[in-house]
């Protein structure tokens, strides 16, 4: 716990650093502590807003001596909690840091600040010919993007935050700055640091900087919706097409209950059945050849037909009413909050992994629209919650411990892409076990005392809370 | 330094455990010292052959409890002393564990153990129309590839060992087992073991089992040769080809001295003039397209036409002899061993980073052919070497040194894929600085008796030498 004495003496510090940029203004320190998931808002001692990797490696070292925990902040669009402020401490906001720094075209690469979202991102790189293609939905900023080594709808086709970061600067928990790997393609040369942390959540370091692969902009885009006469038909079609090898940009899936609420939100007249949204890349002749191909696939297993989506706005309508699941999700039942579940499984898995949870989610009575990047194994259900009933809450809770059962008897994992935060810590230790504590001797040898986003992925001893406030 | 006494008593408990699989031959000994490279021989104080996990961990614990050494072993084809017994100690020989433990087609993914070599699990795969497509050239195997993460010529397409392991087990530096993640396609949860392992040559535990990706064997492959007037149109051409966004699945360069090599190794007919190999996959029209725009590009570049392998046995002799440029190499120089450099830098500095390397060799008086994985940016050098000349070594190794600092200024990484072994062990310290420490704060938190492969990629306390011997 942080002694509000000590967080005085902090924060004039602080101001002598960095003025005005660091502050503990009520509406920042709350604004700071919520997040888009249902988790209980979780609020800083204090915010401070960086402008360089200098002021950071100044800022870890003030807390280094002081003991005070550092929780980076990005676009706030994570759902585990992953930046909730446990403990209290000071939290750096990194929105000022969100410069292109390094623009390679002839490489395929860019070097950015981590508070850069996507969007920005794609907004810059509009007239070189490149695009960075992860997209998890929101908007959100790179590092917070490596940091729960995010994937999204098109990582079925380009990866996800591990396959498309090159490299990293870091300030690790002693103050000192370092970058994990050169800028060349690809390299043997010691740990791979880069994918170390990549998906730590912030415990490891503060990313200050991060080289991504880019992407040619595809030369031509069909995208398509599907609709089809049950789930199954739909996920055996999605398996379908990964199989015969297509390489589909995007294949997801939305249950009819998800199709009612993206009607609803975004003012479209899309069936409200199990349907799959596709997305090609490529020549102009590749994408016809794919596209066959995957109709061929759909109509074996009774699709109703594709709706092509040709024009740019066509296809930015499609893919928005996709990307707003989650406030579309919400709008059906007004007041209430998700709790966002992220198992994701073997393919062969998936249609049985469906299954058996749509009849759990009916025997729970729990209000729960399906979305899913199906191509990669990974759904998600926005289970619909009365953030006052706490009897539902449990009934949820217990639903998910369920669903992540089900997931690991079936070879998969509790969370594809939204990392463990605070919400799945138990879950990790089912997951891998023993090796938990392989990351918890890790975590040890970096983050001696532990200021590094304290109470993320693992307790750091065993039988500890997950916060200690 | 391993007392010879304690070894005797070691190789009596070892015998206890596994007969005659525990052996101290000389032959066998030597064997295990030796590698490709121009490397000394190093070999162990004893050698063992497991036959499951449960004996590495047995084993493992034994050499725990006594403080011996452990060098894991696969196929002996590692480049950089990656396997040297330092230190003697005991060599894991892998060999023996090379079943395929199952095989999910529909996932298209495939755990094996570790011994297996490339070439036996693609065997093994023939009939499934699926396959495992990283080729380092040697038929190296699986465990070895991951420890040093390894690419080769299809790493354009389908990535590194980095990018194909989905999941390990690993037998840690206490005995303890651990599985790294599950089977599903992607994850977010928490620390990525795996990709820490997949690169750690051994020095974090050893490697029992490994769960990979597989790929659709494509519908159509197109192979073809294309001579160029001068290395620069050709490496231009493999820029070209890449920053077009030509899903090419190998692009390799030789230069004319290792065509000369080639011809007179293979009984071959090529030109002798810098060469670009093409390889590509997709369906029969997609491949077609991809040749067209490559042709083209080649073409512009002066290139002297393509000449295709059309049956599999033309494609099949024209790789054969793209996978034996290290015999073919030597070859050009009886009696020489080959010093072989492996630095990769960003393709838009390919062009320079060859040409400033080509004035160097000459000014150097080396022989030194050279083979690229272009598409990469990653090239070798073979450098031919009289073993018993003391002064060409100096010189040998000088040059080395200028290429390795000429990369780094270029961005690039002083290895693409054979990993820093012992031979390396200075350049990582100039590539990465600080993010070193780092690298060795995690081999002291997993192996703080520094038993595993001890003496590679870096010296665990600072001003170390390589060897203790």
């Amino acid at each position: 716990m942080t002694a509000h004495a000590s967080v005085d003496g902090i924060m004039a510090r602080l101001t002598g650093m960095v003025g005005e940029r660091a502050t503990r203004a009520p509406g920042v320190l709350d604004g700071h502590g919520r997040s888009e998931a249902y988790h209980a808002p979780r609020p800083p001692d204090v915010v401070v807003f960086p402008d360089d990797a200098d002021e950071v490696r100044r800022i870890v070292r003030l807390c280094a001596e002081t003991g005070m925990p550092i929780v980076p902040f990005g676009a706030g669009t994570s759902l585990e909690g992953n930046a909730a402020a446990l403990d209290g401490g000071l939290c750096l906001d990194m929105t000022r840091m969100n410069r292109v720094l390094a623009l390679n075209a002839e490489d395929m690469d860019v070097r950015v600040q981590p508070g850069i979202t996507r969007k920005q991102l794609n907004a810059q790189l509009r007239d070189t010919g490149l695009f960075f293609p992860i997209d998890p939905g929101a908007d959100a900023s790179i590092g917070g993007m490596a940091s729960t080594r995010a994937s999204g709808t098109m990582a079925v086709r380009y990866g996800t935050m591990k396959d498309n970061v090159l490299a990293l600067e870091v300030v690790l928990a002693d103050g000192r700055i370092i970058r994990t790997a050169r800028r060349a393609r690809k390299s043997s040369a010691g740990y791979d640091l880069t994918r170390l942390f990549v998906g730590a959540e912030g415990t490891l370091g503060v990313i200050t900087e991060v080289t991504l692969k880019l992407h040619p902009q595809p030369e031509a885009i069909f995208s398509a919706v599907c609709a089809f006469p049950d789930l199954k038909a739909a996920v055996d079609t999605a398996i379908g097409v990964i199989q015969s090898g297509i390489p589909v940009a995007r294949i997801e899936l939305l249950d009819a209950m998800m199709m009612r609420g993206v009607n609803a939100f975004a003012k479209l007249g899309h069936r409200e059945a199990p349907t799959l949204f596709f997305e090609f890349h490529g020549s102009p002749a590749g994408v016809a050849e794919q596209a066959g191909l995957a109709q061929a696939v759909a109509a074996d297993q009774g699709g109703l037909g594709f709706t092509w989506a040709t024009t740019p706005e066509e296809r930015s309508r499609l893919w928005q009413a996709r990307d707003n699941t989650l406030y579309a999700g919400l709008g059906l039942r007004p007041g209430a909050r998700a709790m966002v579940t992220d198992v994701c499984v073997p393919i062969s898995r998936l249609t049985e992994c469906l299954s058996l949870t749509a009849r759990d989610i009916e025997e729970s009575r729990l209000i729960a629209p399906v979305v899913g990047h199906v191509g990669d194994g990974n759904f998600h259900l926005l289970i619909l919650i009365d953030p006052a009933d706490a009897e539902e809450i449990a009934r949820a809770k217990a639903f998910h411990g369920r669903l992540v059962e089900r997931a690991l008897a079936l070879e998969g994992t509790c969370t594809g892409e939204h990392g463990i935060g605070v919400g799945k810590i138990d879950f990790l230790e089912q997951e891998l076990g023993e090796a938990v504590d392989a990351m918890r001797a890790i975590k040890q040898a970096l983050d001696p005392h532990n200021i590094m986003n304290p109470g993320k992925i693992f307790r750091q001893h065993a039988g500890e809370g997950g916060s200690r406030r």
